[in-house]
């Protein structure tokens, strides 16, 4: 018992130090290891499922609202990047240069990809021409660098796994509504498959994507107050159609040019996730994602008939959920451990006793509950209580997020806020940069988003108390 | 009728041209374009929906015998490549080398991944501690770079997509097991869903990967009697183990080194598939990894009934294949030609006077020949057809494999046969590399594997004349 405890014990608790839970669960929970690259992390085999599971999630939305997959270079050359200029001012400063190729000197730098906007566009400079061309849905799964200094896994790493959806149209309108739509479908899997509650709006110009014409959002909160930009989506209007000379016939065989979109979700919301959901006990994954719905665990299995039977449910049950068993010679008590740790919702216990019972222990991980079922009743029971564990994480999330949204009318409120119940905080503003920044400055807390269900909360704004245009979500952020 | 043609004409004939017919396919069906930087390509959404087909047929096969996903960064720090000595000999001089990350020169040259053992080692060397560790069965997902200088869509490209698996073993028997069947998996995947015969064997120490002990391989003939090897497995014994001290304690608790192996297949597999099934009309897809299975070309569709017809055909069949229509307003015989282009294996044609008769047609791709089928039997009859088709693309080009392999006893037949009729050619060995490097220098072949299946064709080698150890075969090879 003495191991059994210490397992646990070698978390950090969150109400100690959120930052070093963070650090202890990712590893305890084998989600990543560092590299010998400072700022780059190993994806290990269990965090990787739970990305293979979000990917497979996205990609089957993507494709069903009628997105093609292509494979972009991961190279891009200085002059390329440099052709849309607010662009190229965005992520200049934080890319990786390639300047030798083999034993040769290159003549032009190469950057590797901090977001493919350039690449995509001079190809769809290539193969659009006519009205018939379009629209053109693409999305590529990759990865992508961007030289950070603090590096934190999966939050803040200089290499890190995402999809870009990039899209060109024929109208405005369409962009317009490619953007929303996308981002309804990121809303979609971050709140029915991570059980995360989102915030959806749209970024202030000060926080918009470098070369957009609008960005969307969706904000979601953390268990120690800070938000988590979940993902966006971005309409470029035909600015970087101007920039590439994407030009198509219409109908009236005029030369228009096309209206863009790009929008992407990365391996952060893996972060997201843990933060959300985790406790001091480790991960806790909800049901939708969990590689590992069921794990189950043989009480005193050197006893006469436990493992068969163990077995046994293990292969039928596997016909109604993702179910492992351990029939390691770990103590009991280190597997419970374990698996907490690694956030399975559900644990099978069975033992001598059981059996003669017929029956078996469900144990929760989200509410620590234990339910005793007739073995008969598995196959029924463990799919509805799966699904009650999805929406129970999803409510609470949900009960959190709303008990730590506050309103501010003046700067007095939001600063007393943030230091002492840090969380979302709803405010009037005016739509000036000068304000945004003079919050950042004496509080640290940005704009999430300007939310697409707006309040009138006053009619001035909470920073200069001028008349105020939009309420905005604002928070301390990762 | 012109336009139509033209589409056709297009393309040049293999036996005219066969670098351009090639090229010419790649192109026209929409599989590949250019990027910008050279020697880098973008695999378009008809290429991509390929390559996640393999990768699905690949990635089933590799969960079913056990092995997980992970990712490794993409960037190795040069002293890291550096640690073994073969290796790095072999690597270095074709990688990109990144030397600045944002504003900032990098104090330690940093590489793009050629291959990633020395990441895995690394890795290993970390989390492998006890025999209960082992085995390590790993697979990633990526691309890798390494600097070519001409290059050629798909057969080699400075940036490609593969899968890298790479494992570690308690024995040198377990890793020599892992390295077989995996050869195998991939053997499996080129015949039953690519329909590419294959020759099994281990390459020569000539020939095998930097740093292996022993290198196994598919190889494969092209169209133009050159070879491709398919995929390649590596037993790399524990020579990477002791240069990056990978060592467990066994059950006697003494220190051992792990046994390693590591096996690839890339994106170059789609080029094989092109040249060992295309014809002059374009693109022949196997029916197991064709991404549209039947196209349902609908004939005077303006005419009553028939598009109403072809749609409820379609969503029909859906049900037992991957089918899709072309209602544009471009012409039957433009159509026609596309999806000979691209390769489609069954072209399902409906129109006025087929409705009459409760039938519709369809056009086998492999063969051309036409069937006309009654309208309630297609759901039987397609699949069936799909089924025949894939066969007998496998049969012919195992046919024209087994009669392109030739016997050669001394240089002379050799030389006559790589003039005369390229392919494989048999000839015995001494195992000394002087001959390999003498036969290579003379007529440009090269050893393309000791095959598993041996014959013993005469008593000496066909180069130097004395003792043969092996049977060889050779050929030209991509």
């Amino acid at each position: 018992m003495a191991n059994d405890k210490k397992l646990v014990e070698s978390i950090t608790d969150m109400e100690v130090d959120f930052a070093q839970w963070y650090t202890d669960v990712v590893k305890k929970a084998d989600l990543t290891d560092y590299s010998t690259l400072k700022g780059c992390m190993i994806i290990r085999p269990y965090g990787f499922a739970i990305w293979e599971r979000i990917k497979a999630e996205l990609d089957r939305r993507f494709k069903e609202t009628g997105h093609e997959n292509v494979y972009m270079p991961m190279f891009i050359p200085e002059s390329l990047l440099q052709k849309e200029k607010d662009h190229v001012e965005g992520f200049a400063p934080e890319v990786a240069w390639v300047t030798q190729g083999g034993e040769k000197k290159l003549e032009e730098r190469i950057c590797v990809r901090p977001t493919s906007e350039t690449l995509f566009c001079d190809h769809y400079a290539n193969i659009i021409h006519s009205y018939r061309d379009l629209p053109k849905l693409y999305n590529q799964w990759c990865s992508v660098v961007r030289w950070e200094k603090t590096t934190r896994p999966f939050l803040r790493t200089m290499e890190f796994l995402w999809q870009e959806g990039h899209t060109a149209h024929a109208t405005a309108e369409e962009a317009e509504a490619e953007t929303i739509k996308m981002l309804n479908v990121y809303a979609d899997v971050l709140e029915n498959v991570l059980a995360i509650p989102v915030i959806k709006g749209e970024k202030t110009a000060k926080e918009r994507f470098a070369g957009a014409a609008a960005t969307y959002t969706v904000e979601s909160l953390m268990h120690d107050g800070k938000a988590l930009q979940s993902a966006t989506s971005h309409n470029f209007g035909n600015g970087f159609a101007q920039a590439f000379n994407i030009q198509y016939t219409d109908k009236d065989n005029k030369l228009q040019y096309v209206y863009q979109t790009s929008w992407g979700m990365t391996t952060r919301v893996i972060g997201a996730m843990i933060m959300v959901h985790g406790d001091n006990s480790g991960l806790v994954l909800p049901p939708h994602i969990a590689p590992i719905q069921v794990m189950i665990i043989p009480i005193a299995q050197h006893k006469a008939g436990v493992l068969e039977k163990a077995n046994e449910l293990r292969e039928k049950l596997s016909a109604v959920c993702r179910i492992k068993m351990d029939d390691s010679d770990k103590s009991a008590g280190w597997k419970f451990s374990e698996y907490e740790m690694k956030g399975v919702p559900i644990r099978l216990e069975v033992g001598p006793k059981d059996l003669e019972k017929n029956q078996a222990v469900l144990a929760r991980r989200d509410t620590g509950e234990k339910i005793t079922v007739s073995l008969n009743e598995l196959e029924e029971k463990i799919p509805a209580l799966l699904e009650e564990i999805q929406q129970n994480m999803f409510q609470r999330a949900k009960d959190r997020l709303e008990s730590r949204t506050y309103t501010a009318t003046n700067m007095e409120e939001f600063e007393k806020i943030l230091e002492e119940n840090p969380g979302f905080i709803k405010a009037m503003w005016c739509g000036d940069q000068a304000c945004e920044d003079a919050i950042k400055e004496k509080t640290a807390a940005t704009s999430r988003c300007i939310p697409f269900v707006q309040e009138h909360l006053s009619d001035k704004c909470v920073c200069c108390g001028k008349p105020a245009k939009h309420m905005v979500f604002w928070g301390k952020a990762y």
